[in-house]
């Protein structure tokens, strides 16, 4: 393994299983061709959030597309950590970033929120799939955040599944420490219990929100030290220290194999 | 206090003490002039990193300038986490990124340091001063982290302070996990023991540098769990793991005074 030289790891549609041939998209195909400049024989690591991560090799190039051929399976699925994080989406591009460095943190699922001093009123979602698409590819990760539907504070809360926790980092000073109340949850119940993380707008929540969140048995508010955190920030610390707590952070990087792959943008 | 609007709230080189009047610099004055239109007796919070937290009225307004007369103390100064960063250079947006979010974060101290797969041959450091300025003024923190002047890794090693912990990550996955270090690193010796991070370029430190680094006996590298992060990802992911397992995070925000300030930029 330590000889081979990955030109691209790239996030499909497509099943995974030896022998056949994938067509990638029209986006994936400029980036081999063009970016890359990819040539016959050159191998490409994929994954589809399935059948675990594979290594292709390029065929038949034309000038606009080419095929890869799967040839042997790298690492079975894997499952991701049952993590999600609901957001209040922020100017443009502290979304980006958040929705870049939420999957690189291991969120399974992103939900956007709009709350009262949300000052957004459009999400692009395509655009925030196409980010966490990339962001996938680049850390490692053997599946892609899903990204729901905008929806209001009061239908998120209205649908919240039973059973999952929903923490929401409060800068009033009204939370205990965030290690505290996972290490309370996990002695509790059964670790496996899933929990989310809620992060406001930049102008914070409504009364009326906390105070309708606070009634809530699933939600615990919690602290994130003495410093007020931008809302990014927020929800880039809070994930940090629930993977480090309460999450997958014991684990390490499989074995480095020596190759690199580099970003698509 | 809640009746108190304060208009902005800044940090100054100016010794604060009831009574006196200072003079804001330049950019301060047109920020409160022409951004914030303050009026005659408006209300402006100052820190100087020494002096704790003041409440000032703002006098004799001229076209340019104002006077910012010392009223009373909010706080007395409280001594930051002493906490170190010292970080391959990125590419600029990312720079500025992490200089923001680590002063969020409650670092003390930020170090550029130059390493061998560093891309960038420049660190502004009056741009990432202002920044982490800025940062400071509305995290609320009571000090600005110093910048250190940009200098090699191998400068960097041999300069660092006796006593102080030095922890790497690193995603080759030789650490062990970042919270069971620092666990290790609270129960083994006094608390106080000072930490600091070091995070490398995007392009990974040189064998020959990871080898130096584990030949120091006050290095520990140190693992963020399985996925590949972005530098700035895992020097703030760090950071926040740092303040939640060993750091200030048990404590809350000040009480809401129920004021808003507005960010500079």
């Amino acid at each position: 393994m330590n000889d081979i030289k990955i030109k691209a790891r790239l996030f499909t549609v497509h099943d995974l299983e030896a022998g056949i041939t994938i067509t990638p998209n029209t986006d994936q195909a400029h980036y081999l061709l063009k970016v890359m400049r990819v040539q016959d024989s050159e191998q490409v690591v994929l994954f589809n959030g399935r059948d675990g991560e594979w290594l292709s090799a390029v065929r038949t190039i034309s000038k606009k597309s080419c095929g890869l051929e799967i040839m042997e399976q790298l690492r079975p699925q894997i499952p991701e950590s049952d993590l999600w994080l609901a957001f209040a989406p922020l100017k443009k591009s502290n979304t980006d970033f958040l929705v870049e460095k939420a999957t690189e943190l291991g969120v399974s699922r992103l939900l956007p929120v709009f709350t009262e001093n949300t000052n957004t009123t459009r999400v692009k979602s395509e655009r925030l799939a196409a980010i966490a698409t990339e962001a996938a590819e680049q850390c490692d990760r053997m599946s892609v955040p899903e990204i729901s539907r905008v929806q209001n504070l009061t239908d998120l809360i209205t649908g919240w599944p039973a059973g999952r926790t929903l923490l929401v980092p409060d800068e009033t000073g009204g939370g205990q420490s965030l290690k505290s109340v996972l290490e309370t949850s996990i002695e509790d119940r059964d670790k496996k219990n899933p929990h989310g993380f809620l992060i406001g707008p930049e102008g914070g929540f409504a009364a009326s929100e906390l105070d309708a969140l606070d009634k809530l048995p699933f939600v615990s508010r919690v602290g994130l030290g003495p410093r007020i955190l931008r809302a990014e920030t927020a929800a880039l610390a809070a994930l940090s220290c629930f993977q480090a707590v309460a999450g997958d952070w014991q684990q390490a990087p499989r074995f480095n194999n020596g190759y690199f792959f580099n970003a698509r943008k």
